[in-house]
């Protein structure tokens, strides 16, 4: 292997890569990148038990390559960003000057590191499965923010730290819950398909930070019921899919909501973060009363003290109590979006359903806390 | 105690007392802010056991002070902060309701706050001892900055962990090492006086946070051998001494140098900070190799691998062949500020000394490591 390439082009890839690698993996050449020069270009390729990604750099004149002689080099992940990201020139010259010993020449800095054997690497197949659908990468990175923060971070139901994708009837719908609270993003697709599958939130966090950085637009999804790809133009990333049933949560979400309260999104955000340091047990639980008269939200703890604040908003039904976590419900509003948002209640103990009132694809539910005030 | 402020003249005032606070003090009345209003305005006191801030506001337009009654509280730090910073209007009102609940009142958000006993606040005795020195709080931040970064960390010498303080003839010398290395920085004083004092690095770092968001140009030093105080117009921070005999450091720096070299700072960070990731047992040795010739800087680890890059600069006298601590010279370089410094030896394995071109106040001394390459 001998090639120079844009230090851009490699350090962007290596990061986007890095993404999936455990730089701790009790697997040492997990903890590596794997670099592959061919005739057509560079191929990097990271990964760890649950997430691969493989990202190619083309042999072309904006990438500045040329590749004198192809090989493989697989290298610590962490040790190879850091030596592009610093290296002192634009291009970068790479070559295995002995067994896996690999030089790294900038303008005057020159590197020489210890690799690891590149055939040691596990053998990865991204070949594509099946039928793919397609979106838009800004819509896929915002099904991500918008449901995969709601995912169980605790593994006592583990299909629950997932993020369910399900396409039934045109229609997937992209749905995570702990129990506590749920984020639900829908999306329509002409596609006389059906599927129900359930991605590692951790995974999808990982797949909208590799995407963030990436010129991409459009991103292809395959699956085949044991694994998920995203494929764009240059990259492949897949994921292990999680074991076990996804609860149907459809039954969950109240469907008639006799009292509604429609709030300015970031003055009811700011209400309840001004609140916050009142906690009880470390759990801030606001109180929130609504009659036609009046919107009240308090919180209160024996030990430091309450807070009382007057909310400006449009109220209508019966007069309502309701107790919930501030942190799921400040979560809930922030990737909801929009301007103004419709909280609807049916009943003190139901479940409530937060709604933008300008995107109806997007909802997020919370459960209220019992309080003994 | 009823009164009413600007937010972000008591926001700002909290904020600088907040750095001499503890937040989880075993003390609890060390956890909090004591506020007392008087006619002329408010002042705030925050301590731990090294350090104490006493902060005034003073009653007038700019502030929108208005005191109703006068009187006092205390209040954890962090609720305080937390409520000031994020209450919903300019102008906040404050209220003692009963005993020690407090009631802070914004436009529409009003929190009532469990308060401690003011009186239960230990008495702190701000009156300034002996004659002052002044000097620019640009020129104090220069010297913390320049200095107490090298400071030791363990406590195994406690007076180390300070910055010497030192008025002589006419100059104000402040010095700092872990006995690895040096930082110095001197100031001429037309001031018939001599003191020895050497003051905590930790409160050092406290005061230059507590003063860069104030508006003081000018600050006065007072010390007794017992404590010291820097006062400016609104603002008193105390801290107590380091006990001890600080050791006798300028016979440690050379006066001649027979080999020097000139370079630019920031190639020889880069330089450095390319190469910090090649470590042996966790830290990382550059050896510097300089001649008429030329100037190599080269780091390596058996299990890592090596760099290597020529040096842009100017050497003279006899060959050198040095090895350091990146990080020491990585800080001693950033800190010492300029274009261009001298690096000054004086032997293959005596301190070398690090000095900026255009500013000889300030001096840089780094002990070279043995390293059996």
């Amino acid at each position: 292997m001998n090639l120079s390439i844009s230090k851009n082009a490699l350090y962007n890839a290596l990061n986007t890569v890095s993404h999936a690698v455990s730089p701790n993996s009790p697997q040492p050449v997990l903890r590596g990148i794997k670099i592959t020069a061919d005739e057509t270009g560079l191929t990097l390729i990271g990964s760890d038990a649950d997430i691969s990604i493989m990202k190619k750099i083309k042999a072309d004149e904006e990438n500045k390559m040329n590749i004198v002689d192809t090989g493989s080099l697989l290298i610590e992940s962490r040790y190879l960003t850091e030596i592009v990201r610093k290296l002192d020139s634009e291009i970068i010259q790479i070559e295995i000057v002995d067994g896996a010993l690999t030089k790294f020449s900038g303008s005057s800095a020159v590197f020489k590191i210890n690799g690891m054997k590149p055939e040691d690497y596990p053998n990865i197949d991204f070949r594509t499965i099946g039928n793919p659908i397609s979106m838009d990468k800004n819509a896929l990175v915002s099904i991500i923010e918008g449901t995969a923060f709601a995912a169980a971070t605790k593994d006592t139901r583990p299909v629950l730290t997932g993020v369910n994708f399900k396409l039934e009837n045109n229609i997937l719908s992209c749905t995570a819950t702990d129990s506590f609270r749920l984020a639900k993003k829908t999306m329509k697709f002409d596609l006389d398909d059906s599927f129900n599958i359930t991605i590692p939130a951790k995974t999808m966090f990982e797949i909208k930070n590799s995407m963030l950085n990436d010129t991409v637009e459009k991103i292809e999804i395959y699956q085949n019921g044991k694994k998920v790809q995203f494929v764009s133009d240059d990259m492949i990333i897949q994921s292990r899919l999680l074991d076990g049933e996804y609860p149907e949560t459809d039954r969950l979400i109240p469907k008639e909501f006799p009292y509604v309260l429609t709030i300015d999104r970031e003055e009811l955000i700011r209400a309840i973060d001004r609140t916050i340091f009142i906690k009880n047990e470390n759990m801030a639980i606001n109180r929130l009363q609504c009659s036609a008269d009046e919107i009240v939200i308090t919180n209160r703890s024996q030990e430091i003290g309450e807070s009382h604040e007057n909310l400006y908003g449009e109220y209508t039904g019966e007069p309502i109590d309701i107790s919930f976590s501030a942190n799921y419900v400040i979560s809930a509003a922030k990737y909801i979006g929009g301007r103004t948002i419709k909280i609807c209640f049916s009943g003190q103990m139901k479940p409530f359903v937060i709604l933008n009132t300008e995107d109806d694809s997007i909802l997020q539910l919370v459960l209220p806390v019992r309080t003994y005030n």
